[in-house]
């Protein structure tokens, strides 16, 4: 590993788990981090997430060859300010967060002297904080870096070999394209389902409680993403606007399309809908990237429980 | 058990995991089962779904004191309609239909002689047909009982007995709020899941292959549920039609509401918009409505792969 001592800005879910698989998989690796809440570089160090837990950026920066930025997209810039006088020269910049072009550009202005290469590892869960990392979040994930055009073809072979030694599948991108794509495949159906979780809240006819009584048949799948990080998803959408809007231009035009159907009982057009999305979902089992198991594998649990 | 004989008039997701389930809780009693198709009858025989497979639902309900439809929606005005010179006059009619004023109506128009009391176990996976019950399925799940105003009290009562000993809580609830309780927490939810995985299949800028490879980001949460069976989800949406366009309707605002944030960069109204969803993931985890192990459960899963 060309990296010797990787620093982790933020110890939430994603900065958690680079950190406990950095010690599971490239255990030759030293690792500081910090976070800008003291309780949770309290908890960071109870869990020993990183080697050394600092108090401040500056100092978890020191000595790092590798610094990897693990906060909501609207923190990146003021988080990268916060590193740039005590930086070595030679270490690369790169962070985590979801949306791509906005966060080259601040990470770029706060820190125009270093070489940062972003990256993107699709994985996580609905948990947040320093309780929710653990060493596998991601095996057999996607983590897609998208280097700006003119880049260091060593350091970028790095940052690659870094993300496979902690599991990850990496892909190059243009970061136009991955912010399109993670639009519709992440950040589309992280909005929908806040949405339709808040709706659910709101209605006067049904109660809350029925709603929860009654979410298996359906609504407590949007419900887990509908619980994830507030702060990081604000970020999201302000920073990928436009391409969260075009995919949800589209979403609009198809479900109103679908309305359309159930208004005047075209059960052709619903049925020809409805029978063309199972081959999606077998693609992505197959692809390793879902549970096979029916409903995510919970009947099991079920089945073993009291 | 007051019930002796049960038959089951379809043998798929729901009418098997009820032969399986009665089987298993209640050995006493005897279930005779048919399906209008005969590779699934051929595979019911073969699973032992009921103890008896018969070629026609007359035959099925000749010696039945209960008959249940697990049919979709618009097929079970056809199926009753099937029975009613056989059907003992004595017995019970009942069914598993995700929507209750359009079934009411329809099995009490084709058996004008016979008790009909509706009801709807909450439970469910992605699967259908003959391989896909299991006798688990409504253990700890909320089976939604509507019966009309004037009723057979001891019926209903045995109908309720029937349903907890399948593992299920009952509930007693007037059908057209039945009907607009499981319009959010069902048919919105399948509509919407539906919607967005047709939209990603359409995308020009974005291939399949990356929606696949990339829907760890949240999209594939959606997938499961649009793997739904798109008959029975044809006929929700034709027989509940009125209650989901009003659900609809409201979860269109609210995305617009959203959409308009996003445009005009209000930071505040996302995060207060999703801050306020976390606490009913917690409520339904709480009552035992869905794992509370993160990601469904599916990153333990992950983590003893390979």
């Amino acid at each position: 590993m060309t990296f010797q001592r990787v620093a982790i800005i933020g110890l939430g879910l994603q900065g958690g788990s680079i950190g406990l698989a950095v010690q599971a998989y490239l255990p030759d690796v030293f690792t500081t981090g910090t976070d800008i809440d003291p309780g949770t570089r309290a908890r960071a160090a109870e869990r020993g997430l990183v080697h050394k837990v600092c108090d401040t950026s500056a100092e978890a920066a020191a000595d790092a060859d590798l610094i990897i930025f693990c906060v909501p997209p609207g923190a990146m810039g003021p988080a990268a300010a916060d590193v740039r006088a005590s930086l070595p020269a030679g270490a690369l910049v790169s962070d985590v967060g979801s949306s791509k072009q906005a966060v080259a550009k601040a990470l770029g202005e706060a820190l125009p002297d270093h070489l940062v290469i972003p990256a993107h590892p699709v994985a996580g869960t609905e948990n947040s904080g320093p309780d929710a990392g653990f060493a596998q979040l991601f095996r057999n994930r996607w983590c897609i870096v998208t280097p700006p055009a003119q880049t260091d073809l060593v350091k970028l072979s790095s940052l690659v070999a870094f993300w496979e030694a902690l599991g990850a599948n990496v892909e190059i991108m243009d970061p136009e394209h991955h912010d399109l794509v993670l639009a519709v495949t992440s950040h589309l159906p992280h909005l929908i389902a806040y949405t339709i979780v808040g709706t659910a809240s709101d209605l006067e006819e049904v109660t809350r409680s029925e709603v929860i009584k009654y979410s298996a048949g359906g609504f407590r799948d949007f419900t887990r993403i509908a619980a994830s990080d507030p702060t990081m998803w604000r970020d999201v959408f302000l920073s990928n606007r436009e391409a969260v809007l075009t995919m949800l231009q589209r979403f609009t035009e198809d479900l109103t399309a679908l309305q359309r159907a159930i208004r005047i009982g075209d059960g052709e057009m619903l049925f020809s809908q409805f029978a063309r999305t199972r081959a999606i979902r077998r693609s992505i089992i197959e692809e390793g990237q879902d549970d096979a198991r029916p409903d995510f594998g919970r009947a099991d649990h079920d089945a073993t429980e009291g």
